[in-house]
């Protein structure tokens, strides 16, 4: 496509993209199609011929909207927000429109060093340590898995370089919580501990955050079984509740076996522009990396984690290569950041975060982040004080977990009668929650048990969508017929 | 920022981004800032105030183009092509726009819908298998790691769910050729196996091939000492030199072992959409999985990687996750790209496959490809027929390995009479070229000399910048007074 038609069409996307967010709140915010529907729109086989911009334009509108979960919705409550900052997008385009090869630094110094300095702008206004070196990864999964690749490479002294983990003697322990999101598994796994080498470490009954004690109790046995700990993932903010584990009472126990300590930060890392929400990471100068995403509720579009490490050269030493159509005279002056994670070629993303952050300013972002964790304490406490609903864990950042525990399947005093019913209880009024197209929650397992989480933090979702979002809550769940016994199971086994 | 906003500011961003590849071809092509002068140019601290959009679009101009390289210029020729198609730029931007999460078929069934569409759409234009199935990786490097993940898996009946590869007897080997990209021995330090388990198969020293009776040959020692081979990653066009590996002739033998076939065609696999270059692949029904960029050589702007596997049942074993909060009715009738991959957020990068197939379609996209094998072709001929001149290594794509061999450091019989004189003239040469703004180069070491890669295919290439590059070379070296002994080594050592 030469450059003409590009500003032609591409002014009619700019147009279809501002109008598209302005009608977002009328859109059904959960998809309504079926499986193979989509595809079942789209021809085999690629056109041999160019097609004219307006049949493209015409399918993103008929095909694809109607096809995607409105995340950008003023009452989507699910999963976490993932918010696309208009700012952001442009960041995007023009990263886009450059088409920078980032694979090192000579290919694009640029790419390189306004990543530097993003890492910067964050690593302050999120205060953490000023020794501290960040990276953009594409998600906290990636950034997670690179930390215990550096965790099994620092404990084995690089067993890389010889012969990897297989040759390692005594077996590498992992530990976390089973609150920890699924990647934190996903990447022990995959970084070759082994699952049986991974510990779920107890967590409070109540705060749903890692339990020092267990964790002690858990490193002492393993040690004394002649294992050798490795890495300690600690969940700042986890994805069931919003859990978080004490970092500081874990850092010390930590330190005392040689282990690495990664942070977990994805959703809760957008809280610590807040001063006031700093405590979140109390001990963190003594934890070796943390990753957060700035493609969830700050606004940075996906795919955009921070990963920052305490020791870079460590890291480099894991992930560098250097064969020589990759060398350039500059080598030891610069930062290479294909040698901070697992990509050789890597997108502009830092460009997304400048224009987002100069483009909406820090104030802005900090007052909409605020905005959000009011509108949590405002839903706790209308859920709270209401008889026949219950918030289910502390309320630390903006995600609520809440159910519905009508009388007959919970008794006064608040013991489950009947566990099948209320989680077929749970799971229907939440259905017709998303089903109604009007606002989107996830449910969620706690304690093996069904309950409803609701994360407040769209970009557009204001104190009147929360009060929406609650009228339609009480609705969907007081009005419906508790269900008759052989009802039962059928959406809970789902 | 608000719609309205976003409009404005979009549209002059679309008339910049327009401007700006109609000028490309008026800017150095090398990037002219030293180390640290991009990130000298930024503030230390993010604004606390919003910045209006006419200064960030000032700073795009006056500090990040002159502070990339200009890989979509018609001269460059370095690395490997980078093409950022602004058809493909069209479908990025409508994917940041929407802001789609895609981490479950559930969150955005379109995201996950087209992308299996255009997984298929580029395996029939491809030639693969028609049982295979694909999914979008970030980059080559996660998807080689992600099979030799997927690998290990397999020759260990699935040791992630036990004790890790730490728990395993025997070790596992890895075979490629000291010619494959540095992904792929990092992506096996990465999954474990250890640089111990890593064998360099040797090569023709014509063609850069791996040659199958050396493999056999590693694998019979191996198995005679106890090792277990698990993976073998062949070469479809090497970074080095293009070369590729008898993939027909290799796979037997991997068969025989029950070893893993993962096929490195990450710039080749462009090619691959003209039937008379599918040569490259013979023997790919017999292998487990292949990956390729379409980000490269076709134009699908970074990041976009197609990973295809035989057996994707398989693949999922070894990635999948399953926390209640990604539960949904319809699993099982549907594609978790989840777990295809290590990221749990994926963004829609499979709008702008197909933004750019449609809107430039196949047909003058193949002839885009051919245009450039002939300029290869065709720069080969003037080199091999130029006195003093030599193509070292076979043109099997679009890359034209040479290297100017005067008289008194080359004898008339091709004997190097001096190398580091020869390592000298050669890196002082390409630096000229690459200084002067007017193309790029890439110096490379071959059989332990350098040498130059010659790498043909951005988008805007025609003849003449070929012929212009070609008058240019000859001016650098021919030009050049052969250095003093004592001026030696200095960039030679760099």
């Amino acid at each position: 496509m030469e450059p003409e038609e590009f500003r032609a069409a591409g002014h009619e996307l700019i147009d279809w993209i501002a109008d598209y967010r302005a009608r977002v709140p009328q859109l059904p915010v959960q998809a309504r199609v079926g499986p193979g529907e989509v595809a079942g729109k789209l021809p085999a086989r690629a056109p041999e011929e160019a097609e004219p911009f307006r049949h493209v334009l015409a399918d993103l509108e008929a095909i694809v909207v109607p096809g995607v979960t409105q995340v950008q919705h003023p009452r989507y409550f699910g999963w976490f927000p993932s918010n696309a900052s208009l700012s952001a997008v442009l960041g995007d385009l023009a990263a886009s429109g450059l088409g920078a090869l980032g694979i090192t630094w000579q290919s694009a110094p640029a790419l390189t060093e306004v990543e530097e300095v993003m890492a910067e702008w964050l690593r302050e206004l999120t205060g953490l340590p000023g020794s501290w070196r960040g990276v953009i990864q594409d998600t906290a999964s990636s950034g997670c898995l690179v930390a215990l690749l550096a965790a099994r490479e620092r404990v084995t002294d690089y067993s890389e370089a010889r012969g990897g983990m297989q040759a390692e003697g005594a077996p590498l322990t992992v530990y976390t919580t089973e609150h920890a999101h699924s990647s934190i598994p996903k990447a022990a796994a995959l970084a070759g501990y082994g699952k049986d080498n991974l510990r779920f470490v107890g967590v409070d009954p109540v705060t749903y955050a890692m339990r020092p004690e267990a964790l002690a109790s858990a490193l002492e046995a393993d040690v004394a079984a002649g294992r050798r700990p490795a890495a300690v993932v600690v969940n700042v903010g986890t994805t069931g509740t919003t859990a978080v584990d004490p970092l500081a009472r874990i850092v010390p126990l930590a330190r005392q076996y040689g282990m690495w300590v990664h942070v977990d930060a994805a959703m809760a890392g957008s809280a610590l522009l807040l001063p006031e929400m700093r405590w979140l990471i109390d001990g963190v100068a003594g934890a070796d990396s943390l990753a957060w995403n700035p493609h969830k509720w700050l606004g940075t579009v996906l795919d955009c984690s921070l990963l920052y490490v305490a020791d870079p050269a460590h890291l480099i030493r894991v992930m560098s290569t250097n064969p020589s159509y990759l060398r350039s005279a500059v080598d030891g002056e610069v930062t290479q950041y294909k040698d901070w994670g697992i990509p050789l070629g890597r997108r502009f993303r830092a460009l997304k975060l400048w224009f987002h952050l100069r483009l909406d300013g820090v104030e802005a972002i900090r007052a909409r982040l605020r905005r959000d964790l009011d509108n949590a304490r405002w839903l706790a406490e209308q859920v709270s004080s209401t008889p026949g609903w219950r918030v289910l864990a502390p309320v630390n950042l903006q995600t609520v977990v809440l159910r519905h525990e009508p009388a007959g399947v919970v008794s006064g005093t608040g013991a489950v009668l009947d566990a099948d019913a209320l989680n077929t209880h749970t799971l229907a009024w939440a259905d017709s929650v998303n089903a109604s197209g009007a606002a989107l929650v996830t449910p969620s397992l706690l304690d093996g048990t069904w309950s409803v989480r609701v994360s407040i933090g769209a970009e557009p979702t204001g104190r009147q969508d929360v009060e929406e979002l609650w009228t339609l809550l009480r609705q969907a769940a007081e009005n419906r017929r508790l269900p008759a016994r052989d009802e039962r199971l059928t959406s809970a086994a789902r």
